[in-house]
């Protein structure tokens, strides 16, 4: 059983490595992943879209050449966990998702997932045992044709000095940038040097 | 001279093989990781933002703990090229960011930063030789108070099954899943198995 170009016990480390723990999530979104990529289009160059912020982004930046930043991941926050992959100029893809009537043959994955248990009742050794014996068993596959420009990152466009802070930004977000419009998480800020 | 725990040239092979191509951007984001980490206030848990979604979360991801699928590191797009550690309960943080008044000593990083020069103008070997010898140099400092709550990623809260699609989706969305109300990239759908 293999992860794209991975054994299991690798995409474990790698998991490991790049995400910190072992989160369930992270599991299923190596299958996911792998699954895709199996059933890719005909096409060159493929971008992803991923319809969650909550780890599937990471099994993507791990297992394909796209990455947040460098533009080729864009996340959608449907808080669905699925991934797709498309062609970058016609749009056609393949998509990838949790389906949720395969779920019940795994009812340990069934009660993480759908968050019929809470934390403290989970059975963490059973749900990687059902994750990794489920596979991509839990998945369904779908031909998808999408929309690029819905979805790509725009471009930043021309580039000003901010009045305020005196740092490069978008002109296009105003006379000043969107922080010193008000919209920043900063309480107090001090220079340093 | 270092990047956090990596040789120079070992961290743009790490640019090499996660964010693909040697971006100007992705070399100035380590410098400026590299700076943040060096001055990080007390504490044991830090959380990142990322000013921008180009580069710099890439850099962000591969040189700290923090990416995007474990929820460690937020994007705010301010397109202002600044990254911030803070400690995750206090907010205390320090963030370390482009630096325009110090741009003015090395004119390539100027005319490509502030984009005076077209791609097919720049001198990329200049530029790239600009940016090494600079380093810290082009970065300011600052110490930083953070309301976390503003940045970090809301609880998905309680599950449903989307009527439409049959997925699980956040109930908070509403009756149905964002994607089956509209807001889809997705202009045709085939299930495949």
């Amino acid at each position: 059983m293999n992860i794209c170009a991975y054994s299991y016990e690798e995409y474990l480390n790698l998991i490991r490595s790049f995400h910190g723990n072992l989160a369930p999530g992270m599991i299923i979104g190596g299958f996911m992943v792998d699954l895709a990529m199996k059933n890719l289009p005909e096409g060159e160059f493929f971008d992803a879209i991923c319809e969650t912020p909550v780890c599937l982004p990471d099994a993507i930046q791990i297992l394909t050449p796209c990455t947040i930043g460098n533009g080729w991941l864009s996340i959608i926050n449907f808080g669905r966990f699925a991934v797709t992959l498309y062609e970058k100029y016609n749009g056609k893809g393949v998509r990838s998702f949790l389906d949720t009537k395969k779920l019940e043959y795994w009812p340990e994955v069934r009660d993480w997932y759908l968050k019929k248990k809470k934390k403290n009742e989970q059975d963490t050794d059973l749900l990687l045992e059902q994750i990794r014996e489920a596979g991509t068993g839990l998945l369904g596959i779908q031909l998808v044709q999408v929309e690029p420009e819905k979805v790509r990152r725009k471009k930043m466009g021309p580039v000003g000095i901010c009045r305020v802070c005196g740092e490069a930004y978008p002109l296009r977000h105003g006379e000043s940038c969107l922080s010193c419009q008000g919209d920043t998480p900063y309480t107090a800020v001090t220079n340093v040097k």
